[in-house]
């Protein structure tokens, strides 16, 4: 199959095209490396050296023989989407090519606009351009868990069924994000679900737990394959950060009481559901949501079994609460569904010791390349206007 | 009081400076004639001729010997919203400064991106300044009953209890808008509720109706203080268009069937909702929600209506059933609750043969000004991509 991945140079976006590569498929990546550079708006590096896009698509061939087609190009550029539709005919699109962080969308106004405007403005240009050009294309689309909030009911994968004095329907479960980011998600979610009603598209828009490691079955094929690995306030992600702490031998910090649960999978088990979703469409016209995640973990769950797995290596680690600086509850219900990819024949991988122990490890070869000074959060949610002014002054331009 | 009113050159915007000004408030306008631009590249015209905001401010003057103070701007300029709020110093925001039109967000993907990035960004900028300059200012925001489709339950004033699996939470009422502005009006609502709960601001979400009417209280005190009443498929609403179909002696178009139930109110309850928002405003940190129409009707009963009226009036009038350039249901379950503006004391004037047959009277006045080609629906939800590639085309370089 065709497959087109849209941010093809991140974190999971290269990861993806590598192994749906390896699985057959022809892929092409459009990417437009907006997330280097707020890298160095910010100052921030991932953990590994990563080579440029086309260097690691020519790394790709010489490994295994395998062509990455490589576009470059932004998606708030209608052209440029309609052009690589035209040029590239993809039978999938995976979309992954937004702003992704939470904490960057609260720095300032500037970023909260830029954050909504770059990850809705693209998105609305793939679907006017797939409605063109491309109306049978599969549509899969990143969005987060994070789009539902915390709700004192269970959550359901999209949709729920609300019985209400005396009538029921079928609605999309009311959504109550926490950060302008994560607010971006929600739109597109609701821009996608229309435009699938009203041109008979058909899109999957996985509502992704917290993603975790380092490794997959490709990127140990050649070190200049490795992925963009962050471990800092903005870009890291839980488990990645706490792992990093524990190598540079700084206390693991926990926002708060750390009972927010949230969940969480392996970035292998990423791969294989963005497979799934591709291989197993909806039909002309659905709008389906799956929850991406395998397991819950709260977040002082997780920092205790990074801690616990750190004394097994002999690293010397310990918690320490600090001010939450996010406006989010501290210790809520959470018991959302996540059948759907298992009902496609996920298997997941659960996080181990093991799995923690490798980590750690790998991070322990890059640690003269942590800086500390990237991981405590500076970015709060309500701060004050004179702190987020220093801030905006420091990072001004941008 | 202090009150800022966003969008003030507009069909609402202009009636409610003239109404908060000679209710004893201070009043400021803020409007970057957007809207004046659209009609020109639309090449559709007010019914009554509109003298510029300046002229209109000097005419309410002249009659009044009130001041409206007026600023020159786009929202999506952060330094015009800060600039604007630091120098008037609202104690209210009126915010109507938005693109207002569905179809006009559904010709093609510059006016869907244009649409949505104009009003959320705009908003975003207003909310960021509002937290900086004036976190106690009341902001009074029009969103659009249209944001919450048609589900087949009772539709609540913004929230709904849902007990769902024994469990029991208060939620933002799902939401299933129906094109690309409605969706807007849906994003600026989730922004808008998740900065009141991150920064303490005081919201009042209006989700209103579809306004008819022609006068106010002010209009009449002199004709240069007329409002750009539209009669056209983008930017005329229902009853109006209408009216001008009925005074045109060209049928009433009905888009399908009619079953199409809608809420409506007239454009005086408009004028006194907003100054109920302003005078009762909610806690700080709270975002509440307005159903603001006083009946309901299906497209098709309010065309039964009018050519009632017009044959009173002796004009031959009558319906025709058009194909529906929309993508909506023509026979559903509608039932929105609309009390909490009747609960502070709201007092609706609701359709009257009398009030029809004043609109038709002042529209028979401009009969010679009625442009009988912008009448009829050319944008199409769905249409196929040669028609919108021709009205692209048409209406290029917007």
């Amino acid at each position: 199959m065709k497959i087109l991945i849209l941010g093809g140079d991140g974190y999971l976006g290269w990861p993806t095209a590598m192994y749906l590569s390896r699985q057959g498929h022809t892929v092409g990546i459009l990417d437009n490396f907006a997330k280097r550079r707020w890298e160095l708006e910010l100052n921030v590096e991932p953990l590994v050296p990563i080579h440029t896009l086309q260097d690691r698509a020519a790394v790709w061939r010489e490994v295994t023989g395998l062509t990455l087609e490589i576009f470059v190009g932004d998606l708030r550029n209608y052209g440029v989407v309609d052009g690589v539709l035209d040029t590239f005919r993809p039978e999938a699109v995976v979309h992954y090519g937004e702003q992704p962080s939470a904490p960057y969308s609260m720095i300032d106004h500037n970023r909260a606009v830029f954050t909504q405007v770059n990850n809705v403005a693209g998105t609305l240009n793939l679907l006017w351009a797939m409605r063109k050009l491309a109306p049978d294309c599969r549509l899969v689309k990143l969005g987060t868990m994070g789009e539902y909030g915390t709700p004192n009911i269970d959550i359901e994968e999209g949709f729920i069924e609300i019985n209400h004095k005396g009538r029921r329907d079928v609605l999309p479960f009311p959504c109550q994000p926490g950060s302008f980011y994560h607010l971006s998600k929600v739109h597109d979610s609701n821009n996608i679900r229309f435009a699938c009603k009203a041109w008979k598209l058909a899109a999957t828009d996985l509502h992704q737990g917290v993603v975790y490691g380092i490794e997959t079955d490709e990127t140990p094929l050649d070190e200049r394959l490795a992925t963009s690995f962050h471990y800092d306030e903005i870009f890291g992600t839980a488990i990645n950060r706490f792992c990093a702490q524990a190598v540079a031998g700084i206390p693991l910090t926990v926002y708060g009481k750390g009972g927010q649960r949230r969940g969480f999978l392996n970035i292998r088990d990423t791969l294989r559901c963005i497979e799934l979703a591709i291989l197993n469409p909806g039909a002309p016209g659905e709008y389906r949501v799956f929850n991406q995640f395998t397991e819950t973990f709260s977040i002082l769950e997780l920092a205790e079994l990074v801690v616990g797995q750190a004394h097994k290596l002999g690293l010397d680690s310990k918690i320490e609460h600090i001010e939450n600086p996010r406006v989010e509850l501290e210790e809520h219900h959470y018991n959302p569904a996540h059948t759907k990819l298992l009902d496609l024949g996920l298997q997941p991988h659960f996080l181990s010791d093991e799995l923690l122990g490798t980590m750690i490890g790998t991070i322990a070869k890059y640690k003269h390349r942590i800086k500390q000074e990237i991981i405590l959060p500076k970015i709060k949610w309500n701060g004050r206007a004179r702190e987020m002014e220093e801030m905006k002054l420091k990072w001004a331009g941008a």
